[in-house]
């Protein structure tokens, strides 16, 4: 059996891979063996990251034994976790979303707080252990806080995340809003994705009641230059809809200079899109001023609305 | 609507009451408004706590309101909780037990830590917000690890609860071991309660799989006596498993001071008892040595062998 593996989601963003490595940094600091891993490949933002800083990114698995035990990082869903997670040890998850299919039949150490980022929760757990926080570690706690807030801009954003970057600023020497520009820019760089790619870069599968549903979102600095190749997103919607027996399909093109999206959607639930957000789509589209937030802005509708 | 509310499980225990009052003074001391409620009668153990410290029973309640936002204390599975849970916002959990049947659609504040005892983690929590500890605020919290961890020689028991108790003992001006066994002692004084009451006293409702199960446990100084009234105890126990259409009831009746438990079975899936503790019932009924945890003794085994 191996040590300990720590992971985030499937469709791996900056905050899940950072998160992973720090928590690995925290656990050996503390004492314990433990080991970050991925589930799946980075995405171009992450990899300006790790770059930048200079870290490595971690091993990729697909699946795990029977009885494995695992430290969970930005994520508690099983739908959205490692292959045969149902019979994993679940030791610790520390994570910033709801809290959905996801059971234990043991005691464990389970830390969610409502802030923009897994990364600010880890942040504090380094300071309520007493434990010096390194100059990359800061970068990378930074790097997945200024990813999943928009450099602050997004409504996900709380007091505490604002507080941590601060801090983070001064250890790891980088300049947040010089620094979060180009790594975020960096991610918007999508033109060597095929469609298919597209819409798997960051997906999240979710139940809505009796329907299944997938809700994915790119960044991008021009949502008119995403858009021309809608024909070709859609036609990978389709495929992916039969593929796994969706209901529906909402693919969020978020324009982080601006802070609004445009969406695509697509499904024989759609309805509930357009329930939830009062609007009628035209050619499967829309445009949702203000929205930038999956999590906050766009899962919560769906929910109330299926 | 009401401001926020607090509680534990139903057929509350001395953590759960504890709790929800320790709760409700560290929000008041962080200056937010919320009120400790429970969902049941009090037992004798926990009658003598608020006695002899000083502090008024929590109103009881029986349901909630939709959209009623609610902390939870010392459980987090919605089968144990108030009426209409599943249409609560739940802000907060602070619990150490297994997570499962729980969810919700948004972020929350969630808090488990693998230790013997909630009010070891508020103990915790007054710490880490700086928030000064009154003399009946520790006198509650020491009474509920007391409980929890049968003056910590329940196996449930970590350092932190220890340690926890050592400084609470110096600001409650409480003997822990001197007033934990007075208390512990009263909860076994049991003769008041008819059968009915004997096995919903401390009656947690379970899924193991695809059977639906009830685990009740009381403490005693004497099993033999408790012993004497098996017959109207298995007669309560086979109506309430046809009430409730039950596949199996454990009844744990646990001897505080030699650490054992006797415990009477029933229902169609006693197999699952048999395979997972190895042991044939005679007559409805097993010793178990050594055993006087259903959390982490008896639970376990009972999920792992349905």
């Amino acid at each position: 059996m191996e040590k300990t593996l720590i992971f985030g989601h499937k469709s791996p963003d900056t905050d899940t891979i950072c998160s992973a490595i720090v928590m690995e940094n925290l656990q050996k600091k503390l004492g314990k063996e433990a080991k970050a891993v991925r589930l799946g490949n980075l995405n171009k933002e992450t990899e300006y990251v790790l770059n930048h800083i200079g870290v490595d990114a971690p091993e990729m698995i697909n699946e795990i034994e029977d009885g494995q035990e695992v430290i969970l990082v930005d994520h508690n869903e099983f739908s959205q976790s490692v292959k045969n997670i149902e019979n994993a040890k679940i030791k610790m998850v520390v994570d910033h979303h709801r809290i959905c299919d996801f059971q234990t039949s043991e005691p464990l150490y389970y830390r969610a707080e409502p802030v923009g980022c897994t990364c600010t929760i880890l942040y504090k757990l380094y300071k309520e252990n007493n434990v010096e926080i390194d100059k990359k570690i800061a970068g990378l706690m930074m790097s997945a806080i200024i990813s999943d807030t928009l450099l602050l801009k997004s409504p996900t954003k709380t007091q505490e995340d604002e507080k941590a970057i601060e801090e983070l600023e001064k250890i790891s020497g980088l300049k947040a809003q010089e620094y979060g520009l180009d790594m975020l820019k960096a991610g918007t760089d999508l033109s060597d994705f095929t469609a298919n790619e597209l819409i798997a870069l960051d997906c999240k599968v979710c139940s809505l009641k009796d329907k299944s549903a997938k809700v994915a979102q790119v960044n991008t600095a021009d949502i008119a230059d995403m858009m021309k190749r809608k024909e070709e997103i859609e036609e990978s919607i389709k495929n992916d809809i039969e593929k796994d027996n969706l209901d529906l399909f909402v693919f969020a093109i978020t324009d982080i200079i601006n802070s609004n999206s445009q969406v695509i959607v697509l499904g024989k639930s759609s309805d509930i899109f357009e329930r939830g957000f009062g609007k009628k789509l035209e050619d499967n589209t829309a445009f949702l001023p203000g929205v930038v937030s999956r999590k906050k802005q766009i899962l919560p509708v769906l929910q109330e609305n299926a």
